[in-house]
């Protein structure tokens, strides 16, 4: 087994995924290949566990049978040439769970107006606004993987009027659910809320802009549409972002994905009004977690079962 | 009918519950009492519908069968002296809902380290923080009636660990509960989050102080404990809270009650650090959503059937 990661520490990884699969040897790598071991010693490697690898990473194993991507987004690895093996992305409860905390967090955060809240306690002012009625605000869902389902259950026990698009058709027990271009041209006209959890792909590309956001529920409760990615910054226009904060098209937004991360310093959207900016954290793979769940794959793959949550690399996710 | 209500529109209520209760007469006072109909008219009143009303009013009812309070939290109403009547409290899915909301929010606020977060935003720095695993996390909930079990819901969850506490024993699937000042002791240690509901009576009056606070756990995943107070304002003592913030005895804490409400201008509580303040809108009543369950509890009165949400007036909840 081969461990390769950008901005995370192979060692640790590896500790945790050797006292899983203890009869397995170990090697690691950065993720640029610069210290990769010699072609002799690749060829006994199986498995890639990998964050951000480089095309020399991945290239430079001939008996690979299977890649364990360390995030639930694959976006990354297909832009590379990648092996005719299995790619596996992390489906973890962990990360599902991280990921509905933020959902929710900032669901919460607009709805509750924190942001106007926090205005009047900064001029020591008690001004108590109307309440907002979860059952009036319509949530809009863009991805109903593991991700979004999760998101929506709990975001439906709130109260909130949930909804949910898909590429493909998919019914869930109370969720009115949407697909295709048509769909999403039906559900944002009834949507205050648009939470999409998307992964990156040529039709997801760019989706969130301007023209997207014009056509958000206008005269909803929130007094305007809010927009939170929690998906990947390649879905949004971030200067279509900053411009409707800007003009009013939108009413908030919550960003953990932006076209380019991290973030520059100079762009225009640290300051816009009533946007929260979290630096790619919704869901952040945790080692001890993330390995549990690669390891019993790989031992499950040892003893010649089926492996679970493999990408469908032609529909890039 | 009579209706009499502090900070809100009696004829707004009036209008809601005349049109669910439409054989009845309708009477409002001001809550001072300035503006009440005659002694004569006023031996007609069943039913009293109050939000913080004076003694004037209470006292002026001769025929009175119930006393309908709109909010959860009676203190108010039973400092004065009261006709022995039945006082039902407000119980309303509105006002779970509400609660509820502001729990999570505010837990989530927390535990997904925002205050940190718009810091870094505020000075255009991507600084992402090691996540914290919400199963580490004590939550510790006063109140186990209707709104400290559905808000524990909620936090369960989201992957929580969610203890409550009360004043007798409740035995609740799923719960680590505790009850008594032994099981409050108990309980502290392992508090990360403590979550007050709590009613305001003698025993609860104060008990959010720095001696309490000191009891709290100190090493868990938030760097310290966090006070929120969403039950009332007597519960706690604004000075405690105050120095125990600057003093990093707490780490962080969400008020929405007050010693003193409004709270005073020139209070200190203001700019503490990591201290979120709203203005007692945790939970706001709604005219329209209030009516609804007032309304159907006086019907069913009148047809014989009995009250739901009768107040142990000698234990204040």
């Amino acid at each position: 087994m081969l461990v390769s990661c950008e901005g995370m520490d192979p060692a640790e990884w590896g500790r945790e995924l050797a006292a899983l699969c203890p009869d397995m040897e170990f090697l690691a790598a950065r993720p640029d290949g610069s210290d990769l071991p010699d072609a002799e010693t690749l060829t006994r490697v199986r498995y890639l566990v990998a964050w951000k690898p480089s095309q020399k990473v991945v290239s430079s194993l001939p008996a690979l049978e299977a890649i364990f991507y360390m995030g639930a987004g694959v976006d990354h690895l297909l832009r590379l040439d990648v092996p005719d093996v299995p790619v596996v992305r992390s489906v973890d409860e962990d990360l599902t769970r991280q990921m509905t905390e933020y959902v929710v967090w900032q669901v919460l955060h607009h709805h509750r107006q924190a942001e106007a809240y926090r205005a009047a306690q900064a001029g020591r002012r008690w001004e108590p606004l109307d309440p907002i009625s979860a059952p009036d605000v319509g949530i809009g869902i863009l991805g109903l993987g593991v991700l979004g389902t999760d998101a929506s259950e709990v975001l439906k026990r709130l109260g909130f009027h949930v909804m949910g698009w898909s590429r493909t058709p998919k019914v869930m027990p109370g969720l009115q659910t949407f697909s295709g271009e048509a769909g999403l041209a039906a559900m944002l006209p009834m949507t205050d809320i648009l939470v999409s959890i998307l992964p990156l792909t040529e039709e997801t590309c760019g989706l969130l802009n301007r023209d997207l956001f014009a056509t958000l529920r206008k005269d909803g409760p929130l007094g305007g549409p809010v927009l939170i990615n929690a998906g990947r910054g390649g879905s949004q226009v971030d200067a279509d972002i900053a411009a409707a904060l800007r003009d009013g098209t939108l009413k908030g937004a919550s960003l953990d994905v932006f076209e380019t991360e991290p973030l520059p310093a100079e762009s225009p959207l640290w300051d816009c009004p009533n946007l929260v900016i979290t630096p790619h954290v919704a869901a952040s793979s945790d080692a001890k977690a993330l390995s549990r769940t690669i390891a019993g794959q790989i031992n499950a793959h040892r003893n010649g079962e089926p492996l679970r949550n493999i990408v469908d690399v032609s529909r890039g996710y």
